[in-house]
């Protein structure tokens, strides 16, 4: 069986499967984090992201947006998990033909965001590729009390954006700011139930937190916020690379959370106790069956 | 520039300069892991390893055994630093056409060593790539009295290997066994001023210790243990991938460990005041100068 029918998703269930681990990992493979047992006050968080040329960016993409993103893509990571972000290691495989020059402007990108969120690099490995691929692993800690996974989400909740979705691909997902403060924000202030990082797209990615809480949900077509770069509305629920969060709280928190809010959330569904059940209400009304589909790796 | 002008080396060094890193990182890039503040007793060491397809192996290669290799090339860097291994994860880039079956062999090869050492596989990322290519990401931990770095030789120290050096290329690199028990085993019973392993061959490792450390050094031909497989005396001393540990320790020590030894050890040279200075003693008594040099990926 090739590998696009299982696919990703699959893929990586196949593996939890035949992995054993000892009672220090709170969560394992499947979260945006792995959650590990650390000290009194504290989990770790461990996670790990792959970019690859021509499939994440291309041969012509600007190496410093190329080596932001490679950082960016685990920052949202930590950020889904409501983390704060450490350390770092790199892996880079280069093309034979790289120079010295673009190495620099790939570092410089990767360097100037871990600045901004004080996340240390403190090692990697540099190998030979046909094509460029880095892959960074990071660290983070987040409180116990903090700690938000896909699997807590409670019928009734209301479900949240943290920004604007679709049409990533036009620039976004170079450009895109990891909502490591708002999930700070939001954890800091509020009960959250469930969060993920919008990476495949919003009916993928909500499909992992109603799969992971065995439950449903209903989005409302006219509180989408679709971005400018969107064309559609399909854009908006099936397009990847968005790097907002999502997340869900109860309609007391969501309350409270609208009225002392000063950055922008956007509500835009609620949580249902229909299993598996993803609908959209259309501005007429009308209800309609979504796919829990988006990007697709195979 | 070039990247090869440069080399890994040169380029890591780069890197280096331009990243800043607060005082919680005890050692960062350029040691075989970086070692973090982690709690009253230990240390947490942190460390990633990259295999491309055609340079770390072949199409043709056993997967069991590429995945395999994939996490013992991180086991060896923990046991360099005298550490346990914990927590791994693992990115994969896979070519479009690769099979269930196949993932399927591969994995099997990474959770088999895994379990031998207790390892926890917590998580991951999979993309698309021409080539496969295999990242694994690795936490450890070690008992702060017991880390040993590069950096710590001493003139006069005795310069030992686990193992038969040369000619990995014709097996051992897929088969090798991670010496994280023969490092354990002398951390617990002895002094070791310096380590590292051994993956792009004895000369070029050597040479880091001895930078690390400013100290020269003197090996005998006599004692250096080629492998069955090594052809000449230079690939004992410039072929890569032995993963075989080199340490160094006091005179003292280097006879209660040889008088005491249940497990191969093997004295071949020697820690001089000679900055920079490497040195063969030729079989007829007569001195020749190596170069710190070995396998380049550039």
């Amino acid at each position: 069986m090739h590998i696009g029918r299982l696919g990703e998703f699959g893929l990586i269930e196949r593996m939890r499967k035949s992995i054993k681990v000892d009672s220090s990992v709170i969560v394992g493979s499947g979260d945006d984090c792995a959650v590990l047992k650390f000290d009194k006050k504290y989990f770790q968080l461990f996670t790990c992201d792959m970019l690859v040329e021509s499939v994440d960016f291309t041969k012509q993409t600007d190496l410093a947006l190329v080596g932001r993103k490679a950082l960016a893509v685990s920052l949202s990571d930590i950020a889904a998990c409501a983390g704060l972000p450490r350390y770092a290691v790199v892996s880079l495989g280069l093309p034979k033909g790289f120079s010295v020059r673009q190495a620099d402007k790939l570092i410089k990108g990767m360097v100037n965001l871990a600045n901004v969120h004080k996340l240390n690099i403190v090692g990697g490995d540099i190998s030979v590729s046909s094509k460029l691929v880095i892959d960074v692993s990071m660290l983070g800690i987040v409180e116990k009390d903090f700690l938000v996974k896909r699997s807590g989400a409670e019928k009734g909740d209301i479900i949240f954006t943290t920004g604007s979705l679709g049409g990533s691909i036009k620039g976004k997902h170079l450009k895109f700011i990891p909502r490591l403060k708002e999930a700070r924000f939001l954890v800091e202030n509020f009960k959250v139930n469930s969060m993920i990082d919008i990476s495949d797209g919003l009916a993928q990615d909500l499909g992992h937190i109603l799969v992971a809480s065995r439950k449903g949900a209903v989005i409302y077509e006219a509180l989408v916020p679709k971005s400018k770069e969107a064309e559609t509305l399909e854009d908006a629920l099936y397009s990847g690379e968005d790097f907002e969060l999502l997340f869900t709280m109860s309609r007391t928190q969501a309350k409270k959370l609208l009225l002392k809010q000063s950055r922008a959330f956007y509500p835009l569904g609620e949580i249902t106790g229909k299993i598996g059940s993803l609908k959209l209400i259309r501005k007429n009304g009308k209800e309609k069956n979504i796919e829990k589909k988006g990007f697709r790796h195979f």
